[in-house]
């Protein structure tokens, strides 16, 4: 298939997730470094009314499977949010990465034009499956992975462009 | 066509340019209400190392023109940097959505498999339509937006996730 939702989404959101593991694992280092309690880290917010670090790792994960999940036409399993070190937020995608790969392909690659339902506050929101990937599921996503990417360079952490784009399928070559 | 390349471009450059132009008409009320420079809106960054206001939404219109462009098949126009005001960044969003009604999405939607050639530094990139557009275009258009967003609100501008994912297509219905 030249272009489908699934190729869209998983590959998507395991990219991001794996690279933001990555990134933890680096602040991680330069907590202990800077004799930083990690805690610290995972407690900044880049405005008093915005998610800390913690809560935007812990949304990362709720997007990448709740979205998939939906589009994949099942109940998205529920995670309780009570991480509070750096191993835990880990452990949590790492369970949503062994969770996405349980999901079936074809179904979220029929979802295009199948209504997905999900709450929104106290009413709920209804799309297709291809507005639902590209105008809800992808953005939230992308937001709270950036989020979390620039808590961290605002606390001085050394990571650059690449760390945030992960192992994405690309040839490199040299300029003529 | 249920899903397609031009589907989870282009309206997703639409929605999000616009959402960010109205974003500037919020800062620029802001700035005058607080009585601010809106020059040092445009200046503020999140990390020394990291890109301005100003450049975070120069770039932001850069990843959906020449995103697009290429995907298009089409060798993407230069635009030069030289914005100083929230009226000139606003004038480069209008530029570029206008440029995105110009591409051909049939050229797009037949893009999955042609291989993409980048400029990457001083090197060159490639990946497949497909595998540029959600590993490469949409991540770091996300991004840019994403920051130029993360900015204004660390700056106490009064904005939300609405105002971010701009003007999605979706249904809200009351809960049972």
């Amino acid at each position: 298939m030249p272009f489908s939702l699934s190729q869209a989404s998983i590959p998507v959101f395991e990219i991001h997730l794996n690279a933001l593991a990555a990134i933890l694992d680096k602040a991680e280092a330069f907590a202990a470094t800077k004799k930083i309690d990690p805690a610290v880290l995972l407690r900044t917010r880049l405005a008093p009314d915005m998610f800390d670090l913690t809560r935007q790792v812990q949304v990362s994960t709720d997007q990448a499977r709740r979205g998939s999940a939906r589009l994949a036409g099942i109940e998205p399993p529920s995670y309780e949010d009570t991480e509070t070190t750096i191993a835990q937020l880990k452990a949590r995608i790492a369970k949503t990465l062994a969770f996405l790969k349980t999901l079936d392909t074809k179904q979220i690659d029929a979802s295009a034009e199948r209504e997905i339902t999900f709450p929104l506050g106290n009413d709920k929101g209804h799309m297709n499956g291809a507005d639902y990937l590209n105008h809800s599921v992808l953005p939230n996503f992308y937001f709270h992975v950036t989020a979390a990417y620039a808590i961290l360079r605002h606390c001085g952490l050394e990571i650059g462009k690449r760390d945030f784009l992960g192992a994405i399928p690309m040839r490199r070559s040299q300029a003529a």
